[in-house]
């Protein structure tokens, strides 16, 4: 998602500001809900047929609360020392297992539930 | 944040299951706030002498729940054609102007009350 | 919404288990925040037409989330000292200033929209 | 928490401005997670010694925060016919069967881990 050089420049607008003293699993974790709310309210009121048209409206500001999401991401992983790539491959093998492609296919049901 | 190749793993375990039918901007930034509530969950009563350990005893599932926002921010930038890289580099110059260091280094204030 | 009997049965609850030293505004909020989560994951990935079957299916377990929230909230009034009543009715009068029947009628906009 | 005139309030505001056909159980259930955020935006960098202060500076910022809540509830329980007298009261009994007070007393821990 990010290159390195990216990522560094992530962590030094922190630094330049000193804004890691505020910034821990809690902080980050509610400020990730917040900025999750704000991509939902986009969507708030819409009924299927109106998804479209709001999407086409609103890419830039879309753009604006998924970089956010990422940029919270990522203080978050460097701050506990998460290996983000370690992470995803290890829960891509774990949901392969809870939602087996035979079971899966086509279905918008929970593990559990299938 | 991750490499080509573990996104086009993410996208196979989606298109394996048939699940872009079931993708669009409102169930994916609604799944997004979701996975981050649980992610919240972990320090939902924990004082602040007390979020360390939460860290310590927690790391894994943790990990788990980073993994499954940056799973579902790729398939929302994928579907949208969200440049993440890019989406970052611009909200790092927005905040920048939002967030002058001298302004606001050492405060936690939002950029309108700075 | 409550009786002055079922709010006194609220408060009772927690301080038989002498939980009001884990409440705050923070914990409450997160909590809140929580709970409606649970609540929005029962129509996480259901289309329009299949909302009215959601709510008939599990009626029960919406209850029981509508009730975490109340609970959550009588308990976040009476340590804040909100007198609920009274901070509706304003928020009424407030909302329909924002929202004039002949510009809101129909419309789904935010004020600042509309 | 409310008084039936009020509840009329609130049903009769909506109703003046036709907004029913917006509310659904997942339409209403996202907007209480979004006004929940902004509750929980209040305190989303506090650290615990400062929470006395937030309270005290944003009460009346607060009780409009809850008051949107308790509205967007009022609409649910209208609208999927939920008796919240009886929902509260249930879960009462219930959670003090998940709580029992010698297990609970003093405890933050969840019902599964006591």
């Amino acid at each position: 998602m990010l290159s390195e050089n990216l990522r560094r420049d992530i962590l030094k607008f922190r630094e330049e500001r000193d804004w890691s003293q505020f910034h821990n699993l809690r902080t980050l974790s509610t400020s990730i809900v917040l900025e999750a709310a704000e991509l939902a309210e986009h969507t708030q009121w819409a009924r299927d047929s109106e998804l479209a048209a709001v999407v086409a409206e609103r890419k830039p500001m879309i753009e604006q609360e998924v970089a956010d999401i990422v940029i919270l991401l990522t203080y978050l992983a460097e701050d506990l020392g998460i290996d983000v790539e370690h992470a995803v491959d290890e829960k891509l093998k774990f949901n392969a297992k809870r939602y087996p492609v035979e079971l899966a296919k086509g279905s918008a049901r929970k593990y559990d539930q299938l």
